[in-house]
């Protein structure tokens, strides 16, 4: 095997473990504990199936490995809930360390180029990026409606905190945004979120 | 909410469910049982590393979509191992009214795509649905050999099963077929494949 193919291979591997990474939202259902692998797969599809409600027009190949990827970094840097501000202090630091080690296994243009994708997700400025965060926003929103807030009642989660957050899905998609006002609405009416 | 977003959404909740769907493939390390939402996860994101490997140009969002919506009807179905000569006898069947159920969720227009799509990966005859199939082979392929065949001694698999399988490989990217040869051959040798 080539020493190229070697280290793509290496790297799809490597991101294997990501299956094994929890994140705080649970399946529908009332189910177990959804990992990051899941979630991005979830996204993924969403994105495609939701892309006529982008603000802007979007390079669907683009946002959809932006989702698939964007989560790798936890590997190693963990999943941080996003409502937990003491373990986001270290969040930045832990996620840029864990993404020099990941994409360097992969041949040098390949890891500029997911490099690129994942800093593009991050500063949240192009509309694929901004797309990418209402996915990222909506898919746990919806699950966690579907369990009947669940989520937000086991963290305390308040209305000031979940509308900080789909500040963001709403400059990527107002549409979606409406419907993420009409769910948060309707869950903090029911006592779900404070 | 519109009856369209209305219809999107109820089919994004839906193949939550494809979570729980259990293959008989085993993660990295000798984890357990991996899901067919990772796997999808898994698959698309070696399609877009591995892109330039296949025998024909491919657009590549169509391939990953492929990819991420391919196992969609096991959440009726289930998952039909690839050496159950049982099983397969009822497969199409079972996976031909999952299809139908599943993707009847969505608007009119989108059922129509996401059938297609589904169709198209089936039949295996565009260069992105051979594509896509050498990844559906090369994802457990790498797992299983990363765990030292465990998937084939438990079925006690042949040599003739698994590359009865690859052909398949071959017909969507002939360089990572030498590839999956070489590992077949390394397993076979070592006695993990009959």
């Amino acid at each position: 095997m080539d020493e190229r193919l070697e280290r793509q291979m290496a790297f799809s591997l490597e991101i294997d473990k990501e299956k094994n990474i929890l994140r705080q939202t649970h399946l529908s259902g009332g189910g177990r504990r959804e990992n990051d692998a899941e979630h991005a797969w979830h996204m993924a599809i969403m994105a495609y199936l939701l892309k006529e409600y982008a603000n802007e027009p979007v390079d669907i190949a683009r946002v959809m490995i932006m989702c698939l990827i964007h989560d790798i970094v936890e590997i190693d840097a963990g999943d941080t809930y996003a409502y937990d501000l003491e373990a986001q202090k270290s969040q930045k630091a832990r996620e840029e360390a864990a993404k020099q080690r990941i994409f360097a296994i992969l041949p040098p243009d390949q890891q500029a180029e997911l490099t690129a994708l994942f800093d593009e997700f991050e500063e949240a400025k192009t509309p694929e990026s901004r797309y990418a965060h209402a996915m990222d926003n909506m898919q746990p929103l919806m699950l966690n409606d579907s369990n009947n807030g669940g989520d937000w009642r086991q963290h305390n989660v308040t209305l000031e905190q979940v509308y900080g957050r789909h500040t963001q899905t709403k400059l990527g998609s107002e549409k979606l945004f409406e419907l993420a006002d009409a769910m948060l609405k309707k869950n903090h009416e029911l006592g779900n979120i404070r």
